[in-house]
């Protein structure tokens, strides 16, 4: 094959991995890499925890594994990259394929030619549309100059108060790294009724919520920011939302992402009213010469089959793989994806793929969902943690939809979340996960694992048999309505009774191991919502009572546990 | 549907999840579980944990999740089944549904009438069939008896020495459980020539093998009991083998397990060559009455669609569902197992799922291995573990056919076996590991993860471009032969330093980033193997020297890395 010229556009994530790839596919052709920045290739992805201190140098998000530094002259030597940084694309010209660009530091321009172009410009931070979004001290913190300017000005002791706008992930990350290491003290605006929207349901979204609130970062939901005002001395700032005034020393904005498009809208590429580019399966544009992925396209979701933009940074790095096959001549495709996430909020991690129950129902589906509340490992190894998870699946066809969790113990949460999503790629169901082989010993996992009991669960949900609520559910039928259901505690008396002192006779208590012989003291004229630690023993009492004809009792999914780790009953 | 009469023969793991769950669906059924002993549905599975101290008391291997403790009495309790425990069952009348029992307590007989019966009868270890193997201090450590008899002995301090017998799963754990805690010299013996024969590839085998070295536990491969004499003084005994005599106070059998299939064979049910009753995809034995399943029965291996026999804890608690659900009437099938296991040796996690290399080659199918060495976490990340992962695909189909991998990180490292393991389910190829989306968050990956860079690394293998050696192969053609191949070290000059000091010039050193500038220093008339941190950059440099018409040159899979992790070569 004759040698090529190919021209990317965009130093991020998935540029250099195209260039890269390329090289090592095609030694003789020749690559070159544009971007705007100085550096390139940095690790974005890390600056919440740059600013939270575990890491300690900017320098280290510019490294590779075993502290190779990204520079532009490492991507010259090592991969026989041409590197222009500092150089703007200004637009390209299809028909001569050429683009052209502006060297920032000399102000120069000139045309690079292609014969094959990778549109990498990624994504942008949505900007905060309300007056004074643009006074000094609000900031999105987005590359490693803000993130630097942010953590100067902090450990410089200038922040006192600080506003992050938007419960995103990246929002609750910010928050959490800002007051967990700086005791600066932090509030979290978001307009809508739940933190993390759009990524947890309502029951893990409250464990969240819950755990920002005991670290110390006040959440203020349904509340929108409306003005950003300069305040009385100097830089203080003052947040003004539908409800209330928040000074601030620093307002962080994250209001999520969207496709930096431009140059591919003024080409004249399709380009999704969302912003993304359209893109085929081997991830070319409308112009079979010009591919793009990462932060900038639009993908195939899987599960709906419906376009959809999720904007991860590992993202770039599968797609950047594929396209260097395609632009090599060999043929590599990207099937779409499911949309696996992973983050951190002070020390729980919360992981999630597919569709939450919500954009399910959206979706038009039939969705149910089960959380269930199991140990990382077994139960009787000293190192454990409680893990909450959230399955979602599909009543009428028993496919596997999705799963969010929560848990003190990332990569146990995240290895099961990644096993979920490995289902999801090939419409797993809920039998294929009630199988699902996990490896087991007891410092590892537990006999039958977390996903098996989910999944199982979920069997017993769409069945009919496990007939149960939520934690939403719980809190309206119970805690905030006085005199209709009452709670059936399945645990023993020492669990129960601080419940009971607390609640009266709106708590009663009837260890399930001796529900046989107790019948007669079960109400029939009242909703029973049927309680133990974390809704096994609920289930086992709720088909003893529907086997005697009881028609009136549900059990409390998640248990006492969920309930306490969303915050909504702590008694003891 | 008319009530019924269930007899469950067994109280390990399966036998009392097959009553739970079968009185879930079924609360009016009559379900009745024989076993021998008097504790059943003990956690065996965490008898090296009890012996290493993990696990203080052995209560904690008797109680379920929420320290319930799992009594006769809980089962006949909460449960509503009938415990007949300290019973024998003694035959099987397949005519009349009944079987004929001995009450241990009183030697009193007993025919218990079934309507559909259940086998549970487990596992048992494989005898050493040896002189002496009766000997009192020799013994398996598969009971909670027997696990309290040797922690007993152990901390009387009257066992200075330990043998044990395989290199199995449970015998490294136990050699590893013994030395850890107590500081008994510690001797493991395998007939094989490596540990874990069955289990792992020979790179992997070696970085348990060192692993334990380490640790103080003495390994000898080859080497086969072929005798056990008291010793001159009362308990202490004399393990003889073919090449040794090592004094014992205590030997530990870990052969493995074989299906407890008596019972079967006398009923006249079909049961394979190796013991295992044969079962259908739900689990009905050859009589439609009867059900089996865990530690006794045969299983469909799904990458090689043939049977095997693979006893793991979690398996029974899989299978118990199916046959819960089977025999309540309903419908059920367990698919078959891709072969997932995990065990702890000192602080090394070891984990894998379907086939290892030597495995597939025997199956006849064209196998290539990768092996690839990465970090848990992001490298930038202040907690991150090497994962060492061991890919194993078909060149023809590209199907993935296995993995196994080994972590000081375990949360992490099974967690991406289980990822494989669900790929393996529905025959998932390279390409669906290579854009499996693993949710990624620098506290618990890396952007590209250890399983996605595997795929590509094995992609490169079958597709050619990546010449590469194992470290066996390393071994035999640089480190034991002394005239032949030459290493060139890509990584800086301060890492290659020390090789070269040690290895002269059979160890050249030419930075990969110089590489493009320095060809004519890199010979071309013998053997060359490309050597950097991790098998990465050495790619890169392959890459560039086929390119320069270099025919001579391979890649060293895993890098320094592996090597050091391997005991084969630790420089610096």
């Amino acid at each position: 094959m004759e040698a090529k010229q190919v021209l990317i556009i965009g130093g991020g994530v998935l540029g250099p991995k195209v260039a890269c790839r390329l090289k090592r596919l095609r030694p003789d052709w020749e690559v070159t890499l544009v971007d705007q920045q100085e550096e390139i290739a940095s690790s974005t992805c890390g600056i919440p925890h740059y600013l939270a201190g575990d890491v300690a140098e900017l320098e280290g998000l510019k490294t590779a594994s075993f502290h190779m530094l990204r520079t532009p002259e490492f991507f010259e030597n090592a991969k026989e990259v041409n590197i222009k940084n500092r150089t703007q694309a200004l637009s390209i010209d299809r028909r001569a394929q050429r683009v052209r660009v502006r060297h920032l530091a000399s102000g120069r321009e000139e045309d690079l030619p292609y014969d094959k172009l990778v549109l990498a410009t990624g994504r942008r931070p949505q900007a905060l549309e309300v007056p004074g979004a643009h006074l000094p001290g609000v900031t999105a913190v987005v590359n490693l100059e803000q993130a630097q300017v942010v953590k100067e000005g902090i450990s410089r002791g200038e922040i006192g108060r600080a506003v992050v706008v938007g419960a995103t992930p990246a929002g609750c990350e910010l928050a959490a790294a800002v007051s967990d290491l700086w005791g600066v003290e932090t509030a979290l605006l978001e307009p809508g009724s739940q933190v993390l929207p759009e990524r947890l349901d309502p029951p893990l979204a409250m464990m969240v919520h819950q755990h920002l609130q005991e670290k110390g970062v006040e959440v203020f939901l349904e509340d929108a920011v409306q003005e950003i005002r300069p305040g009385e001395s100097g830089q203080a700032l003052e947040v003004v939302t539908s409800h209330r005034r928040l000074p601030a020393d620093l307002v962080l904005v994250a209001l999520g992402a969207e496709p930096n498009s431009d140059l591919a809208v003024q080409a004249g590429l399709t380009v999704s009213p969302q912003g993304g580019i359209v893109v085929n399966q081997r991830l070319q544009t409308s112009d079979p010469q010009i591919y793009a992925g990462g932060g900038c396209v639009e993908n195939l979701q899987l599960i709906t089959g419906k376009p959809a933009y999720l904007p991860e940074p590992s993202l770039a790095h599968r797609q950047g793989r594929v396209i260097g096959t395609n632009v090599a001549g060999e043929f590599a495709t990207f099937p779409g994806l499911t949309g696996s996430f992973a983050f951190k909020v002070f020390d729980l991690a919360v992981s999630g793929t597919g569709l939450h129950l919500e954009a399910a129902r959206r979706e038009g589906l039939d969705a149910a969902a089960a959380l269930v509340v199991q140990q990382d490992h077994a139960h009787f190894y000293p190192v454990q943690e409680l893990v909450y998870l959230h399955l979602v699946v599909d009543r009428q066809t028993r496919r596997l939809l999705g799963a969010q969790g929560v848990c003190h113990n990332g990569d146990a949460l995240v290895g099961r979340i990644n096993s979920i999503a490995a289902l999801l790629l090939h419409k797993g169901t809920i039998e294929d996960l009630s199988n699902l082989e996990m490896a087991y010993s007891p410092p590892y996992g537990t006999a039958l694992d977390i996903v098996n009991t989910a999944a199982n669960t979920a069997e017993n949900i769409v069945t009919g048999r496990n007939r149960s609520i939520d934690l939403a559910e719980f809190q309206h039928l119970f805690l905030d309505t006085r005199d209709k259901a009452v709670c059936l505690d399945v645990r023993g008396a020492a669990n129960a009774a601080p419940f009971m002192a607390h609640f009266g006779e709106r708590w009663l208590n009837i260890p399930q191991e001796t529900l046989k012989h107790r019948f007669d003291e079960v109400p029939r004229d009242k909703p029973l919502i049927l309680i133990c630690n974390a809704g096994m023993r609920s289930y086992e009492a709720l088909r003893q009572l529907q086997a005697q004809g009881f028609d009136n009792a549900v059990g409390l999914q998640g248990g006492v546990a969920a309930l306490k780790k969303a915050g909504l009953l702590d008694l003891g």
